[in-house]
């Protein structure tokens, strides 16, 4: 059902109070107005990036230890570090889900189909308090280090979103910091234009990539996207870039404990292949394909698995919750500890001079080549350098030029079964959860797989496995998140090379027309089971053939008339959920006209505080009354994330029962409005075009008053 | 004057025809109109890229040549090179005005402003023909290798949106070369969206930036854009990139003459300085408030400039235009060549070992250190380096790392004010004529002066010249064309270099800022002295106090009945010159109806053709008949960048003046509306976010049909 989900609106409301509140100010108060939003984008920024530096410093510090303690006591018994790192995981997964399920419920899974939703027009309860802020980044830090088969980026833009929500309204609702010189930010376009920057912060700081970022939050956006805001989101980025960067180059002074060894993804490719041959474009759609395919069927799978856990297994209570967190938990440590077991040690290759690559590394240290049970000390063992390590270290490795025939094909191909398996299980537990990274490995080990079969076949010099790793771990992204510029640069932007632009966009272009073929993107297929109605940019192909009307199908519209009795109000708000209404008034002639439209909030708003009403059923100014201005336009605001006022809190008197409130200064005057027989198409790019919420059908004009060309619009000073 | 300019439509016309159309018209015809539109995409791709390439070619061998030919005589005399350099100069500069004078007039200037319009929704005569085309790519091999103050870019653009609206009418529409699978790009709309692909593909072609070519696109067009034409746009540019690099890779091994040596820019600072200590903020923020008065102030020379230009001195002919390009061409050749005469030559500094840089370099080759009328043969010509040099190597060497004190500050003042004056006079003279390199070269400048104090003051080592000079030139960019983040990502892209991003962020957010306070964008400004009325993406301060009937004045509509008398229509389009016209129709009853709006061009081809024309005063269908078909959609379409049909082409017997029309299958049914009393910031949003050219203000409607909230558009399949 719908009834978590309300929608939100992009447009002003105005209405009376607000036009007084303009009236009020002067061009220095929208001076003002601009200082705080930039103000505003830049603590954002610090906000996002310090969080981020945060969440990978805990991670990064995590598996540190778990890893140096393991290495450790494997010198003397396997089985001990067997349970030691199955005992760490565990508890660190256990402190993560106990957080979700206990306490912030909304922070679980990746987030990034609700922001998604928000910023489409779409206000899940919950999604942006402060609560569910905390959650996901302590959530993120347990599962992360945790090593389950799951990424912290996703929950990052999520976490972004929240701060900028948070700090838009001035801290928490419930403990009322609100101050005063936020109240600038009233309208829920306001806030919407925030969480645009607070969501381009957090893929910027996930992923460490500026323009990525802004590029993801247009893409999500397009709709009402105007130049000056992407100007702000941009700046938001790089002052997360600007944060991070601080930051990591105060912990490579060595004041982060293991968070030098990794941490903030970079892959830098740079010192491998740049050119490309003709002959090797086949071998990369190949990948392309198989992105396309593996994509598509990971949001299957995972659409299955979600569904039965939503509909059955979480119905079951906050305990099931967790014992299906620390099962799969005790599996996947099981299997990225036991399986490496299993395989034959391969000894060191040759060490060139200057590559900078030790074989076999130090144990307990990242890195490539990991030895783990092996005879030898000059040997190690490929599945457990890309298994039994943090998965930033796995994916480096995986993306490595100049180790070609480092990884046999076996060992890829157990890697891939296995952690794809992991993926699917994992995705929808109560943990905040990103399928970013687990996609680039997913997708990397493929892509390395092509990538070996390719090298021997041409049997070339220049051909690098580790830009194949790469290419696969794109196409898979696009085969399964299906987005395209946007996911395209920031692979430009985690690899630090430029070059491979070309290639990145054919894989994502191929990836995502393959994977289209078949289902929705991944976010898009977690929306609509969450019963998040996103309206895609483009209208459907029929509606071309449907009206206005049409749409409406045999409505009976729910109006208020201009002055109306608070018991009739009473009645109507209980009988039906519509969250807007069309407000009608009867002119001398006896003729009705439509004269606007009221929210059912601000009527709560209006029922709630009472002052409005008047004996007198007839309209304030003509009693000869001025309008009366008793509201702030900030009571008007709903509370973020929250359902607001309920009828049901609210108490009458019989008193109250009997008066009349005229409606005329609270509703919005000028709602839009379409003839009948519009075209569905044409009201579906009006509605989406302007972020309604609410659009009046009416019957075609009997006359027209004026034209309106560019000409008009056009003022001189 | 408005005479030549007249909006787009972005809005489809859902007539008759187009509905019959559309019915006939099944699943597979849609598949194959992506296939077109995607295959078009590729095509604009390579034609643009190939532009680009044969442009950057002639421009490089004709420098080069010039330079070589210069260098080979002044080792003899100084005065016969001198003669010869200005003659080449004179002739190249001369044979572009006269192709631009002569035969593509709509190819001066850079087109940008232009191509904003276009894409803003303004259509300016004659700017996308194949002429036009013609005259831009061989006119700016002419101004460019003639070693004006003026760069290529700028023309790229143009070129790129002239393949894209030609490929999208199947040629030249003089030449007839439409083909019948062309047909479905049929509207305007299409059109626009190709011209989008065009220019995105223009500027990755002439700065190799494909991600700064779709953020430049998306910058001008944010209010129609739609997510699939972002992937779109980003395809073209991508293949731009590709085809660009194939062609440098045939050049890398000799088939281009001098081109291998320069050409597309790339100003890689790779090894240059990459981090930055907070100290050093304070002069980059000086550099930014320096381009944001330098920038401007250019603006505002450059507005009087061609003010008077075009209000007086191109008012007296031809002739004079070629005049003063000539004589502005002999100026920049003396003073280029004749002020680095006047130059004391400096010792070259220490040879570093493995640096790559020559002193001096091999006469008549470019690069670093130009020895040009010194004594010693040890020595260079600090002047004559950035002056007696191309464009693209006066840049390379102003941003090059590694050479503190190559420049003398007052070699560089020298410049930076010789420089500023040329490209303050060269603007606006009858060559195509970008100013993104010259404003590099007048930023840089001063950005690598403020460098030089820098390096003198903090007497560190880690601070290049180099950098400043980057970011100067990304102050004075941004202080006159005031774009932002796609400005940033381009000079991000020409500099190969993704960490300074947030340094160049900084200074163009100070340096537009200050700019701002000042006046609009150079190329705003120059759309306005061109009558292009721009719409800008926020509605004015002073919209919000007035309504839409405020906004149309005391208009006497002018409209049409639904059957209307041939001579009626004539006279009426004779009487006034606007485009659309509400039609209304009396119902049975006696009320009016307003039934749709026709555009003048429709009524065009309807009087043109002749067959609708019938005898009776009653709608066809009252007369029992079906609704004529007689037209194919294409008919309507108005042939790109010209005036199409006029009514004193067409000619009517006195019997045809007596015939009726009915209008209603040719209408467009559902125009949208805005009831008279919305405030106008509304009514700008929706005309502006739906890519409107009509909008009619209507009463208030008298009842409610129906309400569409988002769940009425969410169809099932
Ligand atoms: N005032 C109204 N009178 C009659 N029908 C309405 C009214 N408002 C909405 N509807 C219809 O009711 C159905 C459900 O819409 P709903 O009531 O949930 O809209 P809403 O709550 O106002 O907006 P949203 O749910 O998007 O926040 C829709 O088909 C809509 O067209
Ligand atoms: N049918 C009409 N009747 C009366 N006034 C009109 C009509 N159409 C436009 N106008 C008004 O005439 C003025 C000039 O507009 P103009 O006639 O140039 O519009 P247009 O030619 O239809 O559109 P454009 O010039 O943008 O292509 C504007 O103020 C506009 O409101
Ligand atoms: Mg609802
Ligand atoms: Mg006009």
């Amino acid at each position: 059902n719908g009834s978590t989900v309300e929608s939100l609106d992009y447009e002003v409301v105005e209405n009376f109070a607000y036009r007084e509140e303009q009236a009020k100010r002067g061009k220095l108060y929208m001076g003002y107005v601009v200082l705080v939003k930039w103000f505003l984008a830049l603590l954002i920024g610090i906000g996002t990036g310090l969080a981020a530096v945060f969440i990978n410093l805990s991670v990064e510090n995590f598996a540190g230890w778990k890893f140096s303690l393991t290495f450790q006591i494997i010198q003397k018994s396997y089985f001990a570090g067997f349970l030691v790192y199955i005992l760490i995981n565990l508890v660190l997964v256990l402190s993560s889900v106990y957080i979700i399920t206990c306490f912030a419920p909304a922070a679980s899974g990746s987030g990034i189909p609700e922001i998604k939703g928000y910023l489409n027009g779409i206000d899940t309860h919950g999604i942006l308090l402060f609560r569910t802020l905390i959650g996901k980044i302590f959530g993120s830090i347990g599962s992360v280090g945790g090593g389950l088969a799951l990424g912290k980026e996703g929950p990052l833009v999520h976490i972004g979103a929240c701060i900028a929500s948070l700090l838009g309204q001035g801290g928490s609702t419930k403990y009322h910091l609100r101050s005063r010189w936020l109240q600038v930010f009233s309208s829920e376009r306001d806030r919407r234009d925030l969480v645009t920057c607070g969501c381009a912060a957090g893929v910027a700081a996930a992923f460490r990539a500026p323009v990525g970022g802004v590029l993801f939050a247009l893409e999500e956006v397009t709709s009402w996207w105007r130049s000056q805001l992407m100007w702000r989101v941009f700046f938001t980025s790089a002052i997360v870039a600007v944060v991070v960067r601080t930051a990591m180059g105060w912990c490579k002074d060595g004041n982060c404990g293991h968070f030098g060894a990794g941490g903030f993804i970079i892959w830098d490719i740079s010192g491998g292949q740049e050119d490309y041959s003709f002959e090797e474009l086949l071998p990369m759609a190949f990948i392309g394909v198989i992105g396309g395919l593996l994509g598509a069927l990971f949001n299957q799978l995972t659409l299955y698995m979600t569904h039965w856990r939503r509909n059955y297994l979480h119905k079951k209570g906050i305990r099931v919750k967790i014992i299906e967190a620390c099962l799969i938990s005790v599996i996947t440590s099981a299997i990225s500890f036991g399986l490496p077991l299993f395989r034959r040690c391969t000894p060191c290759p040759e060490a060139e001079a200057n590559s900078g690559i030790e074989c076999p590394q130090a144990p307990g240290m990242f890195g490539n080549y990991v030895n783990f049970y092996c005879q030898n000390n000059k040997e190690y063992n490929d599945l457990a350098t890309i298994f039994f390590n943090t998965q930033d270290d796995a994916i480096r490795n995986l993306f490595s030029a100049k180790t070609a025939h480092e990884f046999s094909a076996q060992g890829l191909l157990t890697f891939l079964v296995m952690f794809y398996t992991l993926a699917v299980v994992t995705f929808g537990t109560a943990v905040p959860a990103g399928q970013f990274v687990p996609g680039i490995m997913i997708g990397s080990t493929y892509g390395r797989l092509v990538g070996m079969f390719v090298v021997s076949f041409y049997k070339k010099l220049n051909i690098e496995e580790g830009t194949y790793a790469l290419l696969g771990a794109a196409s898979f992204l696009g085969g399964s998140m299906r987005m395209t510029v946007s996911l395209c640069v920031i692979m430009v932007e985690i690899t630090n090379n430029l070059k491979l632009l070309p290639l990145i966009m054919l894989v994502l272009l191929i990836s995502k027309a393959v994977g289209d073929a078949f289902n929705e993107g991944l976010y898009e297929e977690q929306a609509r089971l969450r019963a998040i109605p996103l309206l895609e940019s483009r209208p459907k192909y029929q509606m071309r053939y449907m009206t206005a009307k049409e749409a409406c199908g045999s409505q009976n519209v729910v109006y208020f008339p201009r002055v109306v009795k608070v018991s009739d109000i009473v009645s109507i708000l209980r009988s039906n959920d519509h969250n807007g209404f069309p407000v009608v008034d009867h002119s001398r002639s006896g003729e009705t006209l439509v004269i606007g439209l009221i929210l059912r909030s601000h009527l709560l708003v209006l029922l709630q505080s009472k002052v409005d009403f008047q004996h007198s059923p007839l309209p304030c100014d003509s009693r000869g009354d001025l309008l009366p201005i008793r509201h702030n336009l900030s009571e008007f605001v709903k509370p973020v994330s929250s359902k607001g006022i309920s009828l049901r809190d609210i108490h009458f008197t019989p008193d109250d029962l009997e008066m009349y409130i005229d409606l005329a200064p609270f509703l919005n005057p000028s709602p839009y409005v379409v003839p009948e027989d519009m075209s569905l198409t044409k009201v579906y790019n009006l509605f989406r075009q302007l972020g309604l919420r609410h659009l009046l059908v009416v019957p075609r004009p009997a006359r027209v008053i004026g034209m309106i060309t560019r000409k008009d619009l056009i003022l001189e000073d």
